[in-house]
């Protein structure tokens, strides 16, 4: 039975208490935030203590933290707790500037404790079934990645000012996904974006509409799309082509209705709210954590992945700005 | 080269002689019709003469007749064609009485000539397909057949009165489906019907909306719906399940079109007009009259796939004034 | 927090019992089970005790109980439980004798306890969006419901034997669908059934493929048609035609991958457990349940859903035995 | 009725002049290619008759010529047509220097004759109801064009080597559709490409799979992305983002026929073959020039609009070889 700890007891950390709650492997024994209330919800949901951060960290009987807190203190917590001698499971991003964690991963090896970065959606159950059937062969191989991702709804913009950027916040997702189905790492970042949803955006300095091409050494392609806003619901696409065809995962709707009327066949919205549409995805994943702990193996998606995606969105970053291709790694 | 008459020029007499007149191996070379006018608007279109029937039937130097006149012509001129030596390609029904049709059948036999009706939806590309898959065993020993045939809007109630009611008249094509689907004759037929779409065609003594269960000697199952209405378009399905599995043939939709904003996802209305859904259906099927001709071969569907769906038709209508049902074959 | 006790503790006592101790206004406190071991797994899975079924219904401090036992059990159960003043949920059928279920439905009233039947179907969230729709209006008046259920295989022919054959133990969730969508009960049913599947099955004297057509007083029309075999996953689709159109709910896809090679594309099989396929409507049937009891309100389904279906089951049987339709209610 | 000669008796010459035959408004009178063979197949089926080059353009009784000559005959024949009085339609591209069209352009402004240039998938019917919604505003105002387009089979690398390369030969088309979609004129082209398919490809100094980026002076983002290869079929999709959500039209699949197996649910491949994909586009194509030039309209896709569509394919080539986006207009 692995002992966890929760750091930060938010909306996505909820999620992932609840989720250790309910694993027949492991058990939620301490919450700690800097809001008293919200650690005590979850405590109360999951028959787990209320803690401070450093009493988790200084518990010995606590295997295992998840790092759910705000982001600037991400690296400074997975430093800790790996020095600590806990496994570490940390949300994306590890922290918004490349040499950080740089630094940070190198605290980790030196510690030799498992790190996992939270890149949910490669546990969703649709994109996991197609890349393995992709890493089996199924397409032949591998020729052009397409990435389409649109929120719902764009966010507040005071959010957008500290978010870092929509490349570094939002497709940060889209580049781990890119790379992850290219299974070779891009060598060229080239981004466009622009603030067509909410003029405010762009006046913060961001975007909220935004294309990117990658290319890797060997001559793989893939593209992403994203917007800020989706009057249909939370769009989540992969597709690959590959040199016997193609595969792709869509939408889930909320429904599997349809009616048909004189204006013709209606379907229903997809689903709308990540927590929804990723809900397996967060199981799946603290799964793959606890089990990779558990099991004495590396968790998968790794620090050098978190900060292979943040170098990608840099570089995306750069690009926007620039107007010229960058080259990475 | 094929010289071919066409008697009877309203709307499906137009398409018949527009689709020889394109024909490679065959000629439209006379028109005959009660209204002159009808019979001079296709001669201008595809270079034929106008003519009378007698004129066409008695010409010894044309092979082959399209019979499009009304319903209680068809069988008095397959007799005549049949024996002036015609090929004979006929409109269904061959007559609304079983008993006329057989009779009609044997002076066919006696003359020796060919003769097929216009089940036209078998020689549909997506209905053909599916047969020919079912014939190749893709999914095994046929079980249940289910056909799902909707008009996109009900006939005057005048049209009605003089069609022999809706299982003679709109579901007779669903029967033959069934039965070509099957591969075995049903021998027993039950069937429901109510007035629902439009009360005048229940004071008229039909019924507009019906189901029908057949069964054969061996257990296979069928089952057709019929609605004279749907809001949506002319539907138009059919479904075959088997022993390794399911086959099914869906609609045409106007377009591939699909948008999807915050209502939904939104595709198009099916093709709504039979001769536009129908349209390459038609223009195979006279390819595989006027082919089973020129090479001395026996058309298909022949005068006793009409005469069977004739008999499962008049067994619909027995059983569903009756409410039992009846054994046909 | 309502106290439940749970009465069977086998594959589908365990769903509810789980469900149960899941929900945040109820607690499983006691789960009885002829079998010991199984009782003890449930038990240990959710912080019930073990305890014996008369030490259920006598505990004072159970609020209600969930019949999760042998067929022939539940009839005498519920009489059981609503006199001891409990809300009983019990599993379909009642019993599979229509005159047994309606003495156990007098004692129920008598009692005055609220009683509610598990056809779970009906809260499965895209059969529930669309039955809701349907009674909003959007395809207007019903005329036509059509229930498609396949079973991915066919159970054991000693389970055959013993089920009261395929109406009563397959089709009577389909009947209930069918008369639910409806909204106005069946008056006649016509059924025929053959045993195409497995021969073994026709030798018990049951059939493993079935069709139904029941027709309302107003002239309603629905289409039912089963199979014990789909070798595509657990078939389990619906659909109602309209004055205004048509709505339906089609299958739940493993995921939503869809690939695209030489062959064609290719989606998943249908979800194939009926444990997977129905797991929320498991969840919201528990919850309508808990809800209505704890909000004093007549559960729905109940006992007399649980009678009319079957009725219905008992007359699909008597019809494919007799050959001719049998009139009910 | 308009009188029409045809400059080009190859695969797309047959098309166009069979489709003119077929024109309720329209003769193709004369027909002519360096291969007299070609000439009289086509005059054959077309009751045309077989002239030269310059009996056509010096015929006074012919009132529109088609080109369909090889490229590099494009711009001369366009401007002796011109010159003569003739309404033009060409095959795309004019040419493949950007220069020689502006000067072909300045040469029938000068002669104040229609011309109209074969971007055929304008009038593919899904695309063309696509683009009318998107007048319409169903989705809002535009944001991001996404445009895939695969061919079934790489051509003969022999063909490659004249073709101007994949983004003049293939892409164009894309570009062209891209531009009209966005309604707007990109001013910047990112583009990368790669030879994935085929390596003789690479070694010709061309590409086979390739993205661009697209971006317009307000925003608006384009993405397309070509593959010479695509196991199965000729993969034409195109999708708008926009402010009120989304709209696309997919695939024609061979049939809409659908079988369920053990494996999962399989799809026919897309039609395979552009001559057969767009069918109708091509008369519809033809329709829209004919109509034009008997209305006295401007035709449309115009000569500029032929001239921005080069002018976009070069600048993808010139960035796919630098590395670099390529402003252009």
């Amino acid at each position: 039975m692995l002992r966890v700890g929760l750091l930060g007891a938010g909306r996505i950390g909820r999620i992932h208490g609840g989720n250790v709650a309910a694993h027949p492997k492991a058990q939620l024994v301490a919450v700690a935030d800097a809001v008293l209330e919200a650690s005590q919800t979850i405590a109360a949901e999951t028959n787990a203590t209320v803690a401070t951060i450093d009493g988790i960290i200084d518990d010995d009987k606590i295997d295992a933290v998840l790092i759910c807190t705000p982001t600037d203190m991400h690296a400074d917590l997975i430093e800790r707790a790996a020095k600590a001698g806990k496994a570490v499971f940390c949300e994306k991003p590890v922290d918004l500037a490349a040499d950080r964690i740089r630094a940070c991963l190198r605290v980790v090896e030196d510690a030799g404790t498992p790190l996992m970065i939270g890149f949910n959606r490669r546990f969703d159950p649709n994109f996991a079934a197609l890349k393995r059937r992709l890493v089996e062969g199924e397409v032949g191989a591998i020729e052009i990645v397409t990435v389409i991702s649109r929120d719902p709804a764009p966010p507040p913009v005071d959010y957008v000012k500290r978010s870092g950027g929509l490349f570094r916040d939002m497709m940060i997702h889209d580049l781990d996904m890119a790379a992850f189905l290219l299974g070779e790492d891009p060598v060229e970042v080239y981004a466009v974006g622009s603030a067509l949803v909410d003029k405010a955006i762009g006046e913060a300095g961001d975007v909220d509409t935004a294309a990117v091409i990658l290319k890797t050494a060997s001559g793989k392609i893939a593209q992403i799309s994203n917007s800020r806003r989706a009057a249909y619901g939370y769009d989540q696409r992969i597709e690959v082509h590959g040199s016997k065809g193609m595969i792709r995962a869509g939408n889930v709707h909320e429904t599997t209705v349809e009616s048909a009327t004189a204006t013709g066949f209606r379907a229903d919205p997809v689903q709308n709210f990540f927590l929804e549409r990723y809900a397996a995805a967060y199981r799946l994943e603290l799964d793959a954590f606890l089990g990779a702990v558990a099991d004495g193996k590396a968790p998968d998606p790794s620090g050098a992945d978190g900060l292979r995606a943040q170098i990608l969105a840099d570089a995306a970053t750069e690009s926007a700005q620039s107007g010229r291709p960058v080259r990475v790694g």
